[in-house]
């Protein structure tokens, strides 16, 4: 160990939680672990059925905001490149050499879309997604300063609530502007129910989604009437794809959390009732975490709380284990009870967060795994991106 | 505007959201803002009282992560040095030349352990918390192996079933073995309310500690008998620094959001059943948003979701503002019920954030604004410490 006064300026424990080569004992948390394996036969699957239902598939990547994990999904997948939900994460992707990012959100501020504007100058295909028709002119005033061309989707809300028109009629009037504008090409449609993927049962989510279909697909009539046909009808996430997949109007799916899975997902059930971290999708995605206090015989104290995770969409499961449970989150602490004290200090736990993507937000680096050892250490490449 | 291909190196709203300088109607959204003017009476505020009522002032620096606000709180609040929760996050405080440091925590892992043993040949005073008799022999061998000494505060859970002993016997046992390790100094208590802060009223938060208080001055008295009088007592928050001030046996305390204040602690009522953000401590810290997507008329859509923010305490309140109401948060978005249409596109909003902890933890830079001006930017100086 180091006799050193000073710190070295790169150090485990204090730069990055492993070094690739470590045993998995060695990390020091608590951090996020990858299981390599699990990762990689998710990103295969995924990209097998969307092959095998002709659908594009176009990674989230505001889940994992790494560069490494796109380009695993392009490169084992079949992806064809990314989905984000900011002008800066964008960035991120496309100075790594990422070609085609569709920024799945509104751009408005001016300083934002002369931003977006500059992409196409680094070699991508850059899309971004209108809901107001006075967007369409800021939009064609940037791209022409630049002489780029930036494509617009036309933003469908099919049911989430947020962003996006909800009529055909502003679906077409917008799709003409942007067609009409100089710097800009309508090349589609938006339309995310981001609001129904978390019901618990298949049955739920279907009817949800039938109504988002049936909205569509009046909307790509509209457009196919006004002469507009849209080249990429953009959509679908973990607990719907096989919904958009099989509609004969979606052509793109974004799926995301497939990848990493979380304890929101992994509870929601597919059409055989089955919930769906047993039968589709495994979980990659674990906060290592270390039990730090034990002072009370039924209740243990581990080390990743509210800086280590996100718990919107509930608390983290500890994974593998059912005699041992999650049971309160603070800052520093999560308190597990232990009801037969069979846990010891320094013991590692896996945790699956309760929700992926604000989790990943708050760490900088996953540590890839695979029989025990530490293989990898990616950087969480658009982490704090958040312009 | 740039006109180049290439992005440069650093850039505003990639690498930081403002420069100093810039108006604050220009910061790139979303990021953390601080109220300079109200930061500043916040903390000279906490320094009057804390002097007045003969306490130290220890400020809890996990709260704001942040080299430059604990520098403040030493200049212009007399605050002797800093609380932390992690290892890591004392290497960066005790690296950026603090001299005294708490971490007011377990530390078991002995790699950690030895990272802490080695903070002291930085000239650094490094007190850390004990709870486990078996931990003072990990301590202990660190600190000889360093030739330093490690201070020791055996922690009492006095009320929030987290870390920490509950009887004066196991506080004087810990105490002892402490007192007769090598390189480990016996320096007091650490004892910490921390499930009481955020009640209601007055009259609970005394009651939770009243009894805090009493088992307290029970082993200071265990402490004192056994010839281990305790040279610090250490504890209190927001919520509570009045009652361990006049308790006659705290001497130290460790209040932290007093200087940010959040939308929790700013519904809690003082003794007089006023609001405490209206009668004791000011809004200091602001997420700053914009409004991106207004297309349905009653509904405006910001920046700021769950990646700008952790929801653990509540939905954030938009300041100053009672006519719109922020509803709804997803990762990258936050849902405004705006009945009468009234928010623009671009419009910029403050949110104070539910819980200001785990919200400083998601970003990179606090932007100080006076007079709607960017002053000053602080890097978010030990944000992903974590470890």
């Amino acid at each position: 160990m180091p006799q050193s006064a000073s710190f070295n300026s790169f150090e485990v424990g204090y730069d990055v939680p492993a070094l690739p080569g470590m045993d998995e004992i060695d990390i020091q948390t608590p951090c996020l672990v990858l299981d390599l394996d699990a990762l990689e036969r998710n990103i295969k699957k995924m990209g097998q059925y969307a092959k095998a239902h002709g659908m594009q598939h176009r990674a989230h990547a505001k889940m994992h905001k790494s560069v490494d994990v796109l380009k695993l999904q392009m490169e084992l997948g079949g992806a064809i490149g990314a989905c984000c939900q900011k002008v800066s994460e964008a960035e991120v992707f496309v100075r790594s050499g990422i070609q085609n990012v569709l920024v799945s959100n509104q751009v408005r501020d001016l300083a934002k879309i002369d931003r977006l504007a500059r992409l196409p100058l680094l070699d991508a295909q850059v899309i971004v997604c209108v809901d107001d028709l006075a967007n369409v002119g800021d939009l064609s005033a940037a791209a022409q300063r630049h002489n780029t061309t930036i494509e617009c989707l036309v933003e469908i809300d099919c049911g989430a609530g947020r962003c996006g028109v909800k009529t055909s009629d502003e679906v077409l009037q917008i799709a003409k502007a942007i067609s009409a504008a100089d710097g800009l090409k309508f090349s589609g449609i938006q339309a995310y129910q981001g609001a129904m993927q978390h019901l618990d049962s298949y049955e739920q989510r279907k009817a949800k989604l039938d109504v988002a279909i049936a909205q569509v697909a009046d909307a790509v009539k509209a457009l196919e009437e006004g002469g507009l046909k849209p080249e990429l009808v953009s959509g679908g996430g973990t607990g719907s794809y096989y919904f958009e997949s099989n509609s004969g109007v979606y052509n793109e799916l974004q799926c995301g959390s497939y990848a990493f899975m979380d304890a929101d997902y992994g509870r929601i059930h597919d059409k055989d009732g089955k919930r769906i971290d047993d039968s589709e999708w495994e979980n990659a995605l674990f906060i290592l975490t270390s039990v730090m206090s034990h002072a009370k015989p039924h209740l243990a104290v581990v080390d990743a709380g509210l800086k280590a995770q996100s718990v919107d969409s509930g608390l983290p499961i500890i994974y593998g284990r059912d005699d041992v449970k999650y049971i309160k989150c603070s800052d520093e602490h999560g308190v597990i009870d232990d009801p037969n004290g069979v846990l010891e200090i320094n013991e590692k736990l896996r945790l699956v967060p309760g929700h992926c993507d604000p989790t990943c937000n708050v760490h900088d680096w996953y540590v890839g795994v695979r029989n025990g050892k530490v293989e990898t250490l990616w950087p969480v490449s658009a982490r704090g991106k958040a312009y």
